[in-house]
């Protein structure tokens, strides 16, 4: 049986009429507003060759991990998907797909995929196995279109401003062409020196030696390396970025003295290190590249608690990012002391904090968000970027932290047509927590109005420095 | 004063007209569905014999931990209400209890009870002081009857099959006995070891003994050891069984190479152990089990996070299950990794995971399940069994899990007339979760109705192979 | 541009229509109930010397650490505010704080102070750069008549009793004075003993000798440091106190032999001791503090969890309550045991257990309570007492706790005005969720009246033995 597929007005607006009235109003406010993406994966070299898209699958399915890892939890082989597997008809991975539509159920994925079916491709049906070659030859059709090519897309939904992120060793050539050509679309980078940081990322050691190469500075010498995150940094701030990223295990930093941090250095270049040794590298660097950041002005993003390839076997054969990352009880308190105590209180410095463990939210997040002033609250991330995780974000850290310790949207994501569709659920649900507030009387009309442009638009812009 | 009992049609569905409307449909069209209850404690020999229940404390009081945990925690001896005291008056009892109902409160065991004495004794008045013996009375005389038998009662709830837990130990005769008997109700086993998996256990070596002379193994040689579970479970799946059930402290899982398991259990066998033995024993036959689920397809259950007999006055004078258990931080995303590295991509593996701790519901164990093809998740469990848990545990695990990687629901009950009582309440609750989508237009009514079944039947019979 | 400022009658009630005429029924039944203030943290020379409280900054934005660490999130420096620095102009102070009255949208501060203004200074425009002068004129201006002097409010506002903390160094000389004083208002204290029990505070040892000579006990033996402390609780007592309060860093209590009790002691006396022999002191403490209890009656309060003074700058130069305390993850159900094992079912000692970290709510501390005949549970506290915070305390304590295990609410409060708001808050938010317990057929309307009433009121009464 085919259903109509419908986004209706109201969706995600809480149930009770008063209050949807006034979510339905906020909304209507900011619904128009610019997207600030300052956060995310999606790929330079689409927006500096602005190449058609491909087809439905390679569009939409085999970037997604949100939908591969729920189709391989039901038991459909990744490599039938066409993740890690460029010989698989597209057609044919995306009929396992939509016959298992009725999976998503419930997910964000299925609120972002309908956006994308509905609004973005026009289609007027469900997805599920009776329409999946209609909607395969649908969009694979209109991705064949000028008006569906990259950067028209990144008009149609009126991006002002989208970060990618990469590797210091990124020579950047997309984002060289894009600021060379004649469009206006405003693309940057955001430092994410995980490669270089990270003593357990694969390769780590040859990519010291690349860094060394591509600075001119000895990265196997402590000072040499530092100088060398210095020269990329300014790198990437003379191409836009203004922030840097950091995705470790945890949140540690540390404080050694020079001598100390020398010596880490040194075991950490000659390869013979131990689990601790590279914890507390990671530990030591966050709170270098703090440092850093106060004589640059580079706000830091710290993305931890992601026990990332959890499955061997996926990893083996896949690699990463395919949907096996799983997160960790993760502390803050203890561990950020040691940076904090250097530079807590030091007004040149910004860090976005980010968490993949909502009992964090209220416990530790709000109340050092709510006293550091260098500190402040990215959103609801990754399995919270979610109807029901953007509502818990709000009630367990708005009552400690405010709003304005928090930074508005990021969509984080690799999947283009997602951000639009992110940004949008996002302005839904603040508007409709923020409609609640006002239900209560626990916050005036007005001031949800003006709440709902900071929380839509306002804050990120300030927050990142756009 | 004497206050009128009822049960509002309308009980436990959200208080906002819209969303009520549709839950109360969602229900009519589930609530005549048959009763899957695929893990529980209800005693076999209650159907093997058909006696009667006897009186109203002894059937509704003495076996319900729930129910004198919260009496002994105002105050009330356990002695004095017949736990682990025959000799008490079950009048006297009764009447503790009844002067104390307004203590159950806000509580699940108050929506139980509650509907166990008006739904299934027809009682018009609510239990206090002043109608404690009219309760115990007509409880008392109902029992005495032909249609509160077991066998009557069973059929009266529409119950499909229930599953009872065993020992290893066990010799399942009450099973046999039904099975040999003309009554067609399905009352299966379900293997539990952990009388002869857990070193710390009381009687665990003897225990070991009895194993041997029950298999003919000799199970102080850990190849004899796992021959004898493989025996016993072949006779449980042949008693009806299709689970295993897991009670450990911990999640923890390992993964021994084959010499180093036959040290650890000549140490185990030796009873000179120490307490990381003991956890790294009970870890290493987790993944011996999933081993063996694999080989006879019965579905793994694991059930963690339990601090037993916290209360040590409790357990040395009443022993275990006397309402002294305590819930306990709970790690799966490192805990069951070496099973998952063995196990975790084999399509023959089923593992349903349950967890005291809500904290991992979001942060692990959805992620897990929403990956791994072997894992789902067990239904809110023990503590959380009740209408805020239920709703907690869909709010926290369907955004990233899916419905579909959910199990339905488990009473996991000792109080047999609570069985009806907790699927109603399921069934309320998660029709009144699916109304809320619906009013968020975050899925579609038909759709909304195809998950109340699913929820309330067939994603039990599927996820036990029932 | 001026908003105007009013206290809507029905804020804080859920938005529902028909739940909020159930909250509203409820509220009117317990909003004139006298305040029982239990446990907080005000100064009882307020009420022996009845001063006038001083300018509009002096009474609620210097002595309000909520206020002054958000502020000081956005980057005012305390000092600038007046904390710590006699020499700031406290209008000049006010206007910081007023111009930035936008931040605390959302926060329970701005619910509290709003209240504040409106209520008891009948102030009718909102607070902002517009109207800071007019604000602090009028509320300056208040303090100095009779009307708004310490006992003066007390009785405005109905308190039956209020409870301070001591230290047991402290005279108690102010509650001798009001004892000694025609004024009937019952300002009562709590003992305190952290700066004498936490070989870590500040000036341990030297307060160790203060007690001696308080005292006539060596406070340099055990046998004499515990005969200290017995001596002054019992003086306490004398002066009104009914309860002891413990705030240490974790929970963990312990069980020593009284030789190693004393070789311990002798090592914290010495000064030569590590944090392991501090925290088992501390844990050894509760212990000895529970048996006194069961002796002399005094309820035991514990608040772990805090990490205090996480801002090493700011405690350099500020020292404590400075606003950066910071929760931590909390363990109750193996940090208890000891404890529990030695007087656990002693029907003589009551232990009121507070938390900062809510993931132990429905995990450890509702099964906890709602086993344990010594065990309840303190209120939301803290960073916790708010709308949302409250709300999650009741929906995931009470299904396994009752309300009967709880103790109704605690303001907790340095700022004196909050005591009448935040019970105003507690009250409209208990029965906004009775309301929905009523809504959803879960109690009847009768009982939720009577627990309104206990929730306000009477729990608080009993619980502390006033």
């Amino acid at each position: 049986m085919i259903r109509p597929l419908e986004l209706h007005p109201d969706r995600l607006f809480p149930a009770d009429p008063a209050v949807r009235a006034v979510a339905r109003e906020l909304y209507e406010s900011v619904r128009g507003l610019p997207i600030i993406s300052p956060h995310g994966h999606t790929d330079p070299a689409w927006f500096a060759g602005n190449e058609s898209f491909g087809n439905a699958a390679d569009f939409l399915l085999v970037p997604d991990h949100y939908v591969f890892r729920m189709l391989y939890s039901q038991g459909v082989a990744l490599q039938d998907l066409g993740v890690g597997n460029p010989d698989v008809d597209p057609r044919a991975a995306w009929r396992l797909f939509a016959e298992r539509y009725h999976l998503f159920r419930g997910t964000p994925s299925r609120l972002w995929l309908d956006w994308v079916f509905a609004e973005c491709f026009g289609l007027t049906v469900q997805l599920g196995a009776a329409t999946a070659d209609q909607y395969f030859d649908a969009i694979t059709s209109a991705l064949a279109s000028e008006a569906f090519r990259p950067r028209a897309l990144f008009e149609r939904y009126n991006i002002e401003v989208l970060a990618t992120t990469e590797s210091p060793l990124d020579n950047l050539e997309h984002h060289a062409a894009i600021r060379a050509s004649s469009w206006q679309g405003r693309v940057i980078t955001a430092y994410r020196p995980d490669p270089v940081v990270d003593p357990e990322f694969e390769g780590f050691r040859a990519n010291l030696d690349l860094l060394s190469d591509l600075t001119g500075e000895d990265c196997t010498s402590w000072a040499g390396y530092l100088a060398a995150h210095r020269k990329r940094r300014a790198f990437f701030a003379a191409m836009g970025a203004t922030s840097t990223d950091h995705g470790h295990p945890t949140a540690l930093t540390a404080n050694l003295a020079r001598g100390e941090a020398e010596r880490l250095f040194e075991v950490i270049v000659s390869g013979d290190f131990n689990p601790y040794d590279a914890e507390l590298f990671r530990a030591q660097m966050l709170t270098e590249m703090a440092a850093m950041s106060i004589e640059d002005g580079l706000v830091m993003q710290i993305h931890p608690g992601a026990f990332r390839n959890h499955n061997d076997a996926v990893f083996q054969t896949l690699g990463r990012d395919k949907g096996a990352d799983m997160p960790m009880r993760t502390d803050y308190v203890h561990a950020l002391k040691p940076l904090l105590d250097c530079y807590g209180n030091n007004p040149a410095l910004s860090i976005i904090l980010f968490t993949l463990d909502e009992s964090a939210y209220a416990r530790e997040l709000a109340p050092l968000a709510g006293h550091y002033p260098c500190l402040k609250l990215g959103p609801a991330w990754w399995f919270h970027d979610s109807p029901e995780g953007m509502r818990r974000f709000r009630r367990m850290t708005t009552e400690t932290a405010g709003f304005y310790n928090t930074v508005g949207f990021n969509d984080d994501t690799r999947a283009f047509l997602s951000i639009p569709a992110r940004h949008d659920v996002a302005r839904r649900i603040d508007c409709g927590f923020l409609a609640e507030l006002v239900a209560e009387h626990r916050i005036a009309d007005w001031e949800a109005a003006e709440l709902a442009a900071d929380l839509s638009y306002n804050l990120a812009k300030a927050a990142y420095r756009l």
